[in-house]
């Protein structure tokens, strides 16, 4: 596997656009992105679990169980969400334009909304969105779409990687966004994944859930899970390789290579984290199981005072510990070492000999590891996340005004 | 039940004092405090639920299954946490000066301490403190003793509260300190209740757990749960009343003053919340049970976007109603309504007809509700938080340096 240019039209078969529509109140910046798929494309997709879902979710629901998909379609400036039954009209109303444009079935397009809560989409604007992103969709047109689902993001995100299979070579291709309202099992994210890889929904419905858990249910920017979250893959077979089947290892390439492309991209949420001055992993180990690391490595991850001394780049591993002790998961605090990169600053549940410059110097990096070790176990996990800033209470506190 | 002025020394028979023993690291601020019963008390206590404990909470622990007390000392400026066996050393070594400098049993001491993680007490420091503490006890010195527990606390927080039995009059006082590490089910927060009423241990355990639940752990100013919290009962007897025994109105009455006192000092420590510039209670009706209500109020209380929005003073109540969505409680999106105090801003899962000038008139003020109704159920619970300012990343940033 390797990394390659461009994000969801790197591999064959795809084009897409993003274009200003003037959603995005006062503002000109681009607002709608489109990426079609030139045949019908396996889909399958991961959704937040909050039960205000909205209603571009509740599409995306019954496209993925159908699992055939040739459009997805994204706002942002504006979420659709606690938007009601209207929402619901807005969302069949923008998927007929969609399909129109495109020459699709109305199910076989997705949408995702990004941005304000509670307020009606302007549906006007949608509209001329959707013909704009139909008239500029181009094989390079990637980037742009890319730049058309920011919100608070201050960068773009988009990865690709090629991967060689027994049959030929395929390729994936990712564009994100998301940078407040991230916790565990996603937030404020959108994820638009696509390949020319053939495989069956069925298929793809357990790499993609796999891939997610592995990626962007790793991250924490803050702790809220947004009405709105979404990641999407389409497979669209334009390689022309033979399909991939369950259990082949030709399906193992791909699954890792969708990892891979998933916690690229999810890392980049974090860098790109409201506020955030540092990408902080934290690694955890020595518990009976992986899920167990997990919960330890998350409640670390999304304390609000280990976040802060992130920032303050102050090497307080009491509250590391602390946090790994209420975190719910049972282990012998005499047991407990924690290290910043490869420097032990706790050793067995008590303070270790090391210099506070050494420890400063590492939490000075703007990446950095936080290791943590409370016992013998097998059990490890990772977990991704950035520091809590003055910019991120700046953000958050004056974000509609 | 009234209020009456002062703290621990309001009831009948105890003293206090609170005096500067160096353990603040380059301070002349006070840090030890210890408050004294005349007689044996009965003893009660709730502790933190982290599996780090402190070792002075693994001694109280101890005390209160004995149940009799005399003397409670306190420090700040250093938590004895993540010390191991030298810091239950320590704490055995500090109840001896203690007893001795009361004359009373080392396993009638209580001991708590507060301040930085993984330090190993400074022992010369706490013996001077001890006996200077025990020289400076006086009937009024509940207010020193208030001033000795704060660590980024600005102001002390003692009230007291008399109240009537059948019998005669009983009293209540309290001192409790605590706003940063500040979550449901306690956290840096130590709180220290005396009363001249006469209880049985046995009865004063489950009045004194149901008092904490509807106070300190219903507040809410970071997610972090210490190793350290504590919440102290005694009760001496020194009214001369008889006592109140099991299912009687006296002892529902007590229970009641408990409660409110609690409270009360729960609503102080919010006030005084790190970096607070907002008090907001969130009152959630409508769920099935209480429980429920409480859980979602939580998830609103303590979601980082929603206490930006408090401190931006943006009635942005899709983020009060996301938050409600991750709860983890089911209710109908349809169903729910949000009010900041009594004006109703989203109406049955859509944006109400309000004005945003009169939203932000309401979140202007320093003290507010937000008001959550998600259905018909009898279910309701209130709870207590701050908002998330750039004072808070400050003091967090820079604890230690």
């Amino acid at each position: 596997m390797t990394s390659i240019e461009g994000g969801v039209t790197a591999p064959k078969g795809y084009q897409a656009s993003g274009i200003p529509a003037g959603i995005k109140p006062g503002s000109t910046k681009k607002d709608c992105a489109l990426i079609l798929s030139d045949a019908p494309a396996s889909v399958a997709g991961v959704f937040t679990t909050n039960i205000m879902k909205s209603p571009p979710v509740i599409q995306n629901v019954e496209v993925c169980e159908r699992g055939t998909a040739r459009a997805v379609f994204i706002n942002s400036g504006n979420a659709n969400a606690a938007t009601g039954e209207a929402g619901m009209r807005d969302v069949a109303q923008s998927a007929e334009w969609i399909a129109a444009a495109c020459n699709c079935d109305p199910l076989e397009v997705c949408l995702s909304s990004t941005g304000v809560i509670g307020v009606p989409l302007p549906m006007d604007r949608i509209k001329l969105g959707v013909d704009a992103c139909a008239e500029a969709l181009s094989s390079d047109g990637s980037l742009d779409a890319a730049e058309a689902i920011m919100t608070t993001d201050t960068v773009p995100k988009e990865r690709a990687k090629e991967a060689e299979l027994s049959t030929g070579v395929i390729r994936l291709g990712g564009i994100a966004k998301g940078s407040g309202m991230i916790a565990p099992n996603m937030a404020t994210m959108i994820a638009v994944i696509t390949s020319d890889a053939s495989i069956e929904p069925s298929d793809l419905r357990p790499i993609i859930k796999e891939a997610a858990d592995r990626s962007f249910n790793r991250i924490g920017i803050d702790n809220d899970m947004s009405t709105s979250d979404t990641v999407l893959v389409l497979a669209n077979g334009a390689a022309g390789l033979p399909p991939l089947t369950e259990g082949s290892p030709d399906l193992a390439i791909f699954s890792q290579a969708l990892n891979t492309l998933c916690e690229e991209l999810a890392k980049d949420l974090v860098r790109d984290g409201e506020g955030a001055t540092k990408f902080v992993e934290i690694a955890v180990s020595g518990t009976e199981t992986d899920s167990d690391a997990q919960t330890i490595a998350r409640a670390i991850g999304l304390s609000q005072l280990s976040k802060a001394a992130f920032f303050g780049e102050d090497p307080n591993w009491g509250r590391f510990a602390c946090a790994a002790g209420y975190s719910g998961v049972d282990f012998d605090p005499a047991h407990i070492s924690v290290a910043l990169d490869d420097l032990t600053i706790m050793h067995k549940g008590l303070a270790a000999d090391y210099k506070e410059e050494d420890a400063v110097a590492v939490m000075k990096q703007p990446e950095f590891t936080v290791r943590v070790s409370v016992g013998d176990g097998p059990g490890q996990a990772l977990f991704w996340t950035s520091d809590l800033s003055h910019g991120y209470v700046s953000i958050n506190a004056d974000y509609r005004t």
